[in-house]
């Protein structure tokens, strides 16, 4: 058994509980947190974003992972003596069974719920109704040497950029609370306290925003963060006054949610558990999507507009890292974590550049067939001159974010991944040229995608796209396109200005991973008496790795759109190459004739 | 004012309501419902299936209904002094919009509770938290010669039809009870109450059931519903006896729902809101779809083995009509409702028949664009030599259900006609032709037929697919192929069994409908290690009019899907046919070479 596993079993035991859950999240239910609460990975040893711990007191551990992760999983938990739960594989059980059947009727069922969803805990409260449910950070009792939590400096994201003041936020929020019946408004969302202020700071890793919540009012709000956020004589603090934002202590939101009256609208999948608890019981809970969230995904025009700058210069240093590849593969020496170096050099370079929007995926061979696999200094990896490498990256810009991947060959690679590389960017190709009528459902257009696989007996375990945010989340909810929904917002409709990604994928274990993705906006196309159609505007200008490509299984449909990508791809990035590279680029991005 | 609403708002005055609205259902929220609860069309005029009817007590009245009922709509209120909105229709306020700018706080809002969902009750209470709500039947009180309620024999379904007892299905319901953690269930849907227990009844038209409820326990079952359904010396009676379940008074369902304890499934949007509303604070109420709906969807073998005997016989007849029409047309002698009568005469010869599943819509030019529209004695319309027919029907049989539609050329037609029939047609044949992952949302599969229309800046205004039961409604939840979803049952997974309709269409107002449907199964086609792939099975064969083709439109797929369709459709039904018949239905099946 795991050291930390033991002492949790300890401090469990301590406090008379039977079976302990440890979430991957911050009290924000955030998908990137800072190191403080990495608990997950200190307890199980897995590294992967995505899981759940479950322990019981005689040391009987099991984590949940879902299919990007399960190779990586496998390998992070070898000889921990932790069971892998592999999600949504037939037979697998849920964590809430596994757990049941170890929980005996009147048992104590322990986890934080200042981690937990408040939607989750409601759902523990019936799945155990007949056990107690402690609710406490056991880990942080035994945790040896827990990282500090981060608190950064808050800046102004400006109005330029994100095209609208916060007070025309706060009002149109206040019209979302007056149409859903609510009073008041509880914002727990990291990325929506950030979007509302256009405030920005840097608290966890590639998402600039700060630990917060804010709790809205009929007149007022508040805004609950730890004042190491503004150093002395930051303007900030004038601007929060001018908004008429009263800024009091982070802890002290659990104690001032009790004092809310009448109705209160909460994200059930958003608002921690323990908040959501402290609501009272008098008070009328309208529980749906987060009104800031519904705001945010649809970017308008001043967003737009920084997006295709910040994609300008995004997909400039993406382009001179592909070149450096491409010039250099032949000579063996490149390794993954030296490309994820070379290609922050070449992002960094770029005016207004953040940080990455998520830590670089850089794989070779097989590597890649682990979804959401990033290399270190510690594990690096040499590339050889053959096979494929798969890069996965993106930036924060005050202009907006951006994530983009790419598959190339570093030399012959089999008629396999050929095909595969084919097939999956046909399917990427032609969800970007799709014609839809506004508020059909991102469903819809993941079968555009899908056929392709499944007409083939193949599928790639992960969603086609999901929205991103404007110098915000990489990932941002509600926006998707996937092919199940566990929520209703799973199945959200599609409206213009949602900024969305492109990225179907294959990956054979143990041989190769291909992803090829572009980001996408929504927009209007024409308007006639079926309705509003819709169409895409890819965002971002990279080239397509033409040695990779199989042409006898693409339509002339698909040929075409490939060329009328590649001219835009030049049109885009000519002038930012000369000599050698200008070149390349024009060569690279010459048309294929039909097969 | 139309006296009855006149005489409603006497009522309403009687009472205090200040707006009160009529929906278009019984107490068990039935698609189709007794004459006794067509308070809808005794009170607007209106005869559409589908709609709500708001009236203020200064007698302001609107009506509310979607897009397949526009057209007949407008027609059946002109007059009325009721203002039609367009549900789905930009700038068209929602119903509770409009009742809530004509309710003053602290007025009173009225429905009749037993008619409306526990779901929407309760968005109600929200919307009109500073109102009362009166909850009762006013139409009851001023609706003169209201029709009486039915109550029909009940009849046992034989389980060499539908393959499994009700005590096996009892169990299997009171498993998943378990699992969802309630000890009671509350069936409402009148089809669930049937399937659950193999019986069938007339009470209502077009659905053989009856007017029930049951509360199934841990142990113990009750059924809630009319001793009229069992004659003297009926086995009903017996076979309830030995299956333990006891059977008590409709109308005491609203007084026992209130001694349930513990925790109870309510199904929302299935338990009307009276009944909901009786179960005590204290019970915890586990919302959540029908265990019974989610059992039904799903054929066994022996649903599925029936299911192709009723549809032999069901093409069979259909495609008798077709060659009576084919070579009758042509005389300008047909009628619409003349067409009704045979295609009954057809269906009514076959083995089994029960009755039929809807009422028939036979619509000729025009009318075909009312999605919606059928004909009648009174309102009989003649068939010209020229233009498009529709012909969208379907039977009960003791096994099964069936449901289809053809779209037919009466001569001359126009080659916008022939566009949209063969665009319509070509998203038909390749739904049909879809291969996919079992767990997908049904919306993914109306992807590839959406595409057709929204790239040539086309829609039709109605899902894809609809489930279709086993001897049991014509519409049955929570099967379904669309491309919006308003709950998360709307995007519900397809698995093996299902049985779903395919009928894209093409609606030009004043001028023409068309629509092409047959009904799939949703059949295992192999596993591999991406998981379980699924593809349709055909279930009915009725010659596609070829002469109402384009060809120039169609791809090589497509020419292929129709051939291999009609080379099974003569195989099918060459021995229901001779003489002159079977070479009418040889030419008529015979492949078409491509353009």
């Amino acid at each position: 058994m795991r050291r930390q596993i033991e002492e949790l079993t300890d401090s469990m035991k301590r406090h008379g509980v039977d079976v302990y859950m440890i979430t991957d999240s911050d009290e924000h239910l955030s998908e990137y947190t800072g190191a403080h609460f990495h608990a997950l990975e200190e307890f199980s040893g897995f590294k992967g974003g995505d899981g759940r711990l479950a322990v019981t007191s005689e040391g009987e551990a099991a984590l949940w992972t879902d299919g990007r992760y399960f190779e990586q999983a496998e390998k992070e938990l070898s000889g921990s003596g932790i069971e892998l739960m592999r999600m949504g594989v037939e037979g697998v059980p849920a964590w809430t069974e596994w757990i049941r059947e170890r929980l005996k009727s009147g048992g104590c069922f322990g986890v934080d719920g200042r981690c937990l969803s408040y939607r989750e805990g409601r759902l523990f409260e019936q799945a155990f109704s007949d056990c107690s449910i402690f609710s406490g950070d056991l880990c942080g009792e035994v945790w040896k040497n827990r990282p500090e939590q981060k608190y950064s400096e808050c800046w102004l994201l400006d109005e330029r950029y994100c095209g609208r003041s916060a007070a025309d936020k706060l009002d149109a929020l206040r019209r979302r609370m007056n149409a859903a019946g609510a009073e008041w408004c509880i914002s727990s969302a990291l990325d929506d306290v950030a979007w509302l202020l256009n405030l920005r700071a840097d608290d966890i890793p590639y998402t600039p925003v700060f630990m917060g919540f804010m709790i809205t009012g009929p007149y007022s709000s508040v805004l609950y963060t730890d004042e190491r956020h503004f150093s002395e004589g930051s303007v900030v603090r004038d601007y929060l006054e001018k908004l008429e934002i009263e800024v009091l202590p982070y802890e002290s939101v659990y104690e001032d949610v009790e004092a809310v009256t009448g109705s209160v609208l909460i994200d059930p999948a958003a608002c921690n558990y323990e908040l959501g608890s402290g609501i009272h019981p008098e008070v009328r809970i309208i529980e749906r999507m987060s009104p800031v969230a519904e705001m945010k995904c649809r970017k308008n025009e001043t967003e737009r507009k920084s997006l295709r700058a910040a994609q300008h210069k995004d997909s400039a240093a993406l382009t001179e890292f592909m070149y450096w590849f491409k010039k250099n593969v032949a000579s063996g020496t490149l390794t993954e974590w030296g490309c994820v170096e070379r290609l922050h050099e070449f992002r960094a370079a770029q005016a207004d550049f953040i940080e990455e929007s998520f830590s670089t995926i850089s794989a070779y061979g097989a590597n890649a067939a682990m979804a959401h696999y990033a290399p270190s200094p510690e594990r690096d990896v040499r590339i050889e001159p053959k096979g494929l490498y798969l890069v996965d990256s993106g930036g924060q810009y005050l202009q907006g974010t951006t994530d983009v991947t790419r598959t190339w060959s570093c030399g012959e690679i089999t008629d396999e991944e050929r095909r595969s590389f084919t097939l999956v960017l046909m399917a990427h190709l032609r969800l970007a040229d799709s014609k839809f009528l506004e508020g059909c459902s991102g469903l819809v257009l993941d079968g555009c995608v899908r056929d392709i696989f499944w007409r083939h007996g193949l599928n790639f375990n992960h969603g086609t796209g999901h929205g991103v945010g404007f110098c915000l989340s990489v990932h941002e909810a509600p926006v998707g396109i996937r092919y199940r929904a566990a929520t209703l917002e799973g199945a959200y409709p599609m409206y213009e200005g949602m900024y969305v990604s492109d990225e179907p994928g294959m990956y054979e274990p143990g041989k190769y991973g291909i992803r090829t993705e572009n980001l996408l906006l929504v927009r209007h196309d024409y308007t006639n008496e079926y309705g509003r159609f819709m169409s895409f505007e890819t965002m971002n200008f990279c080239p397509i790795d033409k040695s990779c490509l199989d042409l006898s299984l693409m339509e002339t449909r698909d040929v075409d759109l490939l060329n009328s990508y590649h001219e835009r791809v030049f049109a885009e990035l000519s002038g930012e190459f000369e000599g050698e590279a200008l070149e390349w680029l024009k060569e690279t991005c010459a048309p294929i004739r039909e097969h």
